[in-house]
């Protein structure tokens, strides 16, 4: 690994204002790596509604069981990320390490484990020594402070190059609430590597089931829509908490997701999640171009994000992007692998505001020069019409690179 | 591209013999390539039994759609195939094209445009000039020869780094017969680069129903069990033709796949057909090794077979590979992303004859000196046992290099 941050990455930090009821602390536990934090913890002085989305794993990690299980309880007063170990493929020793960590989270907040939440991100296959966090979480649990968010999406970064957090501000019954969020990975994706973690807080008072929802919803046309090389990571874990602050300014408890004095806040949430999933795809292992791939004219939206996908994923288009080659002839290769309906004399293409293909065949007004001149930009939009419907979708990935496969091919050892 | 060939190719090269009942030509046409034959016409004196399989793409080539459309008839009397252009994504231009080619052929051989066959392969989305061929097909047809089929894999060929054939012999009641084959690609996969080509003629006298029977099962095990990115061409095309020259011997006539005498022909043709599979990978862009991923214990043999191409695709399993790193961590990954049945806790992983992971854990008496032995072969066996049922498959796939990268990041340009 080179150490260089993304030529992707963004140009600032969000600068992350507190949000009343969780505090935070990291530590040193000497994981894997050394002489950087590696442990985050997550305080909520007093029970908040949790939500969560989890990895379609059939070979989820043991904190993902953990986290599965406990979330039916639907409050938290504690969440612990370690980084360097994944604890996925552990079996007995995996459960041990979740259940000692929970039970010392517990301890040190002075609550139940099933109020604890745990995440893990690294090598897999590694029992994970929990040990190492029995010494620490105590005192993390003392000197956990609110403003500490730069900090904690630091200490949960793996190959990451940059720390990625978003904050938003929205509004319910007229009281403003903050949202904020931390992520790590580079995909959705990559188990030893970019196993993709997100948590994210408000001060809002929502319950757990409303939380659920709009969290379930929210995903979809974000984290669920970026790939970097269409891996699977078994530890993806997305949680969102509540802390119901905000209660204290007036807001009034709001118990379903169809309420109406939601729209604001729903907003937010999805926004900041789609930003924080778009940081993910701009930190893509090797990436050096951003592609935003969208597909309308489809027979329905999952069709069209299926189709989108299928060229996000395409090893041919990735590495043509990285190759900066408007080669749009893999756009139709990857259409036509998809599955979906697709007629292709009907297709048309375009890279940026350059329609490359219509009508089944090259657009005769098409310019080399002018498509070759989008292909060199960092951010490149592709868009497909499949000329059938009205569904559509948009995905986003990264290209292809020599470094994507250094950094794969040498990375356990 | 650098020119140099696979290290995976074949040490040696089958000697072919003719096929009584086909003759071949190849021409220099000029179409993309300069100094090499990109024209290979195969003529059959009599109506021959045809049988054929093609690309899954929604958005196939305009030679396929012929081809599909021709398959009803059953009988064939040439095939013209041309490299250096796929004629795929070329609209009416493109029907134009292989309209005037059949017309050609047919003028030159004396058979209905029904009765020829036609597979183009290169870069998608260019008009393809048919005049070329109009000029050379006449003469093809008067030179063709029986004693050509080395000639015949070379003008097939794109970026392939060697050419493919293959020659096995059978018998049906007692008569020899004899099946050849040609084929080009590096994948599955890939257009512009790597569709699939494969072109095999047999002197046994077998129906064309049969024969679609005897191909359509065969190709499942061999073709369709090989991939080097995921990415599905818009023109792969395998077709198999019976000349029925050996009724001359005596052998009568087979009318149905189901007829005892064909356990001989049926066993030499599928491991024809995984000969030139295996050697299409042996070809993959950029591949340094080879990979045989075999599944047990699944569900059924489907899902054997998903599980294994969950496995083969995967990028990060590949490059893992690339890195001689046996990281079987990702073989889990990979395994839980497939969708198909699994039990963490009863997943075993071998490289070579190397348990690493027994249980749900890495194996105790696992050797990391004896992995990385296995490693650093070129040919690397790996095997999963999902331990759940029967259900078994193997498949093939290559390493993904930074080479593959190369290749494919600057192709058309």
């Amino acid at each position: 690994m080179s150490g260089s941050v993304s030529p992707l990455a963004p140009k600032t930090f969000a600068v992350m204002p507190p949000v009343r009821g969780v505090r935070m602390a990291t530590a040193a536990a000497g994981i894997k790596y050394k002489n950087r934090t590696d442990v985050l913890m997550m305080v909520f002085d007093a029970p908040v509604a949790v939500a969560g989305v989890f990895t379609r794993s059939k070979c989820p990690s043991a904190p993902v069981d953990h986290c599965r299980a406990n979330l039916s309880h639907g409050l938290a007063r504690a969440v612990v990320v370690n980084s360097g170990n994944a604890n996925a493929f552990t079996g007995k020793k995996g459960r041990e390490a979740t259940a000692l960590t929970a039970k010392s989270a517990a301890a040190a907040v002075g609550c139940g484990e099933n109020e604890v939440y745990l995440a893990s991100t690294g090598v897999i296959g590694e029992p994970l020594d929990a040990t190492k966090f029995a010494g620490v979480l105590d005192t993390m649990a003392k000197d956990a402070t609110g403003d500490f968010w730069f900090e904690a999406a630091k200490a949960i970064m793996t190959t990451d190059t940059y720390p990625k957090v978003a904050t938003r501000s929205a509004e319910i019954g007229g009281v403003k609430v903050t949202i904020n969020g931390i992520a790590k990975g580079a995909g959705m994706i990559a188990p030893d590597m970019a196993t993709m973690l997100s948590f994210v807080v408000t001060d809002a008072d929502i319950a757990p089931s409303a939380l659920q929802a709009l969290l379930s919803a929210g995903v979809e046309p974000t984290f669920n829509s970026v790939t970097v090389d269409s891996d699977t990571s078994t530890s993806d874990t997305l949680m969102l908490f509540a802390t119901g602050a905000a209660a204290a300014d007036g807001q009034a408890r709001v118990e379903s997701a169809d309420d109406e004095r939601l729209a604001s806040f729903r907003a937010a949430l999805n926004d900041l999640l789609k930003d924080l999933a778009l940081q993910v795809v701009r930190d893509g292992e090797g990436a050096r171009k951003m592609v935003a791939v969208t597909v309308t004219g489809a027979e329905s939206d999952a069709a069209a994000k299926r189709i989108g996908l299928s060229i996000a994923n395409s090893p041919l288009v990735k590495t043509a992007v990285a190759g900066e080659d408007a080669n749009w002839g893999r756009i139709v290769m990857a259409v036509g692998k998809a599955g979906e309906k697709a007629d292709r004399d009907r297709l048309a293409i375009w890279f940026g505001d350059v329609r490359v293909a219509v009508d089944g065949e090259r657009d005769p007004a098409y310019s080399e020069e002018a498509t070759t001149a989008i292909m060199e930009r960092q951010d490149i939009d592709v868009r497909v019409d499949i000329g059938l419907g009205e569904g559509k979708a948009t995905v986003w990935t990264c290209d292809l690179t020599k470094e994507y496969v250094e950094i794969n091919g040498d990375y356990r050892s």
